[in-house]
C-alpha cells in the first residue's frame, strides 16, 4: 500500500459535511464561512515517547490526538467543525491504521468534525492536528477577562491522568480499580465541548487544563492582570487519590497535566447560571478559588492554600515542554 | 529559556493583521471571515532527514516550511492569510531560533501571512504548518476541471531542486554555478502565489508540482477523468540540465520533486490570457502538452514523448512518501 492508496482508502471516504466546499484530495480544502460567526483555529502536535507511548493502542493514540484539539475548541466556547491531520508513520500498517482511523472518525462524528485535509510522511510517529471551529462573532472565551472577585471553577476531576501516567511509569502503585480509572483518563480524555459553548456569555475567562491547574491558571492571571487564591482541598478528584499523602496528591491535582478539564472564571452573580449549565450537561463543576487583585511582584501569582489556610508549595507548578 | 519564554519572545510579537480577532497566546486564535470569500486550508509536515537535512541552515528550513504551504495556496488561487506552526525542537537554541524566526517572519510578511498559533514541544526537528487563505467564493482552482483539448502549462523551471538534492547527496556532479543554482532552488523554493490568483477564471485545473511533474499531472488526470500527452523537450528547465544525458535529465525534470511550480490546464482559447498573466508577473509559462480523452486502461495515463515522438519511459514517475 503506497501513500496515495492509503489516502484514498482510509481518508478520502469522508461524507459531505456542513461548510465543506471541497474536502480531501486537492492541494487544499475549500470551506465556506457563515455570516455572523468567528472561527477558532488551533494546532497540537503529539510525539511518541513524549505525549503517548509508542506501544499505545492505535485507537487510544487517535483518541488523544483529536481530543486534545477538541479541548482547545471547548476552551474558546467554539463548536468544532473541521480538522486537518498530519501524520508521520514508520510504515503503512493496515491493522494499526484501521484501528487508528476507526477511533478517529468515530470521535470526529461524535463531535461533528469533518476531516478535510492533512499530510502523511514516513518517520517516527508524529501527529499534528489542526482544528477549526465556529462561534458567534465576538463571543469567544478568552484567558484575559478574569476580574477580582470572580469565582474560579473547574469541571470534572483532575489528577487522574497524571496518576495514570505515574502508574504506567511504575512511580506510583494504585489499587487496581483506581489505577484502571486513572490510566483510562490518561488514554481517553473527554473534551468539554458542550460545556465550553454553554459558558459563552457566562464565563469571564476560560482555558483548558493541559499542563497543570496552577500553571494554566497562571496563564489566565497573566492575561487578565489579576491574582488568585486556590483552595487545594476544593480541587475535584477521584476520592482514592485524595487519600494519598498530600505530598503525592497535591502535585498530581495541582500540577499534573493532561486533564483536559475546563478552568473558568465567572462573577459570583453567575453562580446559578454556572450550576444550571453543569446540571443540564451532567458535568460536576467545582468552585476552587477566587480571583484577587494582582499580587506583588507585578507578575500574577497564585496563592494556593490547604484546609488550614497554610500555603501549598509545590516543587513545580506544571508542565514545560522544554524542561 | 523555557517554552513560555520562547513563545513570548519569538512568536507573540506579531502585529495585528487583517481578519485576526485574537492571535497567539490563547487556546485558539479567533478569526473573522469576510462575506463572499471561501477559505482554503492545508497542512504540510516536514521532518529532518526526509524533507530537509538536520544540519541545514535554520533560515532555509523556515523558508521551506512556509514556502511549501504557500505553494498549496497558490495551487488553489487563494491569497494566503494566516498560519499555525507546530514545531518539535531538540532544544531551545536561541541562535537557531533567531535565524529560523527571522526568515519565517520575513517570508510571511512578503506574502501577507500572519502567524496566529501553533504548538511547540521537544523532539527531533519536525515542523507542521497549517495555512489558511481566502479566495472569491466558488472560484478555487481544483484538480478536477481539465477537459480534452486543454493545453497543459507549467510555470518557471523544474528539475533544479531534484538536481540540487542529488548534488548534495553526491550522486550528481554539476559545474559549480549550476550546482549552486540547483541547491538554491532546493533550499528556497519560490511559491507562485500571485500566478495562482491570476489564473482564477483562466485555468480549468491546477496543482503545484511537489512530487514530480508526471505524477502530479496524474492527479489532475484522475480527478478530471482525462488523459494527457506531455512533450518532454518542452518541459522548462535550466539549460545546463538539458545537456545531461536523457537518462539523467528526464527523471530530474519529469519525476524530480520539490519544484513548487504550478502545473495547470486551460482551453486553447485562453492562451492570450495565460501569456498576459505570465508577462505581467514576469514568470515564464511553458506549454508542455495537451489533455486527451481518458486512455485505456480506464485509469488516466500520461503519454510522455521525446522530440522524435518516441515514448519516454521512466523508472518511476514521482515521489511516494512511503516508497
Amino acid at each position: 500500500m503506497g501513500e496515495f492508496d492509503f489516502i484514498r482508502r482510509y481518508l478520502q471516504c469522508q461524507a459531505e459535511a456542513p461548510g465543506v466546499v471541497l474536502g480531501i484530495g486537492d492541494d487544499a480544502a475549500l470551506l465556506r464561512p457563515r455570516a455572523g460567526f468567528d472561527w477558532a483555529l488551533s494546532s497540537d502536535m503529539l510525539l511518541a515517547g513524549r505525549h503517548f507511548f509508542a506501544d499505545d493502542d492505535a485507537a487510544d493514540v487517535a483518541h488523544k490526538v483529536l481530543a486534545v484539539n477538541l479541548s482547545d475548541m471547548a476552551a474558546m466556547g467554539a463548536a468544532p467543525r473541521w480538522a486537518l491531520l498530519s501524520a508521520a508513520l514508520p510504515r503503512l500498517d493496515e491493522d494499526w491504521l484501521g484501528r487508528f482511523c476507526t477511533r478517529l472518525f468515530a470521535l470526529a462524528a461524535e463531535y461533528g468534525v469533518a476531516l478535510i485535509g492533512g499530510d502523511t510522511t514516513r518517520g517516527d510517529y508524529v501527529f499534528n492536528l489542526t482544528i477549526a471551529g465556529e462561534l458567534p462573532a465576538g463571543q469567544g472565551l478568552r484567558r484575559s477577562g478574569a476580574q477580582p472577585g470572580d469565582d474560579i471553577w473547574l469541571s470534572g476531576r483532575v489528577g487522574l491522568a497524571a496518576a495514570g501516567l505515574r502508574q504506567r511509569q511504575g512511580c506510583l502503585k494504585l489499587p487496581a480499580a483506581t489505577a484502571a480509572e486513572c490510566v483510562a483518563a490518561l488514554r481517553r480524555p473527554c473534551p468539554r465541548v458542550a460545556l465550553g459553548q454553554a459558558l459563552l456569555g457566562v464565563a469571564s475567562a476560560a482555558l483548558d487544563v493541559s499542563d497543570g491547574v496552577l500553571q494554566d491558571l497562571g496563564h489566565v492571571l497573566r492575561a487578565s492582570g489579576v491574582g488568585a487564591t486556590v483552595w487545594a482541598e476544593a480541587v475535584p478528584t477521584l476520592p482514592a487519590l485524595r487519600t494519598l499523602p498530600p505530598s503525592v496528591w497535591q502535585p498530581l491535582l495541582l500540577a499534573g497535566g493532561d486533564d483536559y478539564e475546563l478552568l473558568f472564571t465567572a462573577p459570583p452573580a453567575r453562580r446559578a447560571a454556572v450550576a444550571a449549565a453543569g446540571e443540564r450537561l451532567g458535568i460536576a463543576l467545582s468552585r476552587i478559588g477566587a480571583i484577587t487583585a494582582a499580587g506583588v511582584p507585578a507578575d500574577a501569582v497564585v496563592h494556593c492554600v490547604d484546609a488550614s489556610g497554610r500555603s501549598v508549595i509545590l516543587p513545580r507548578t506544571g508542565y514545560d515542554h522544554f524542561d
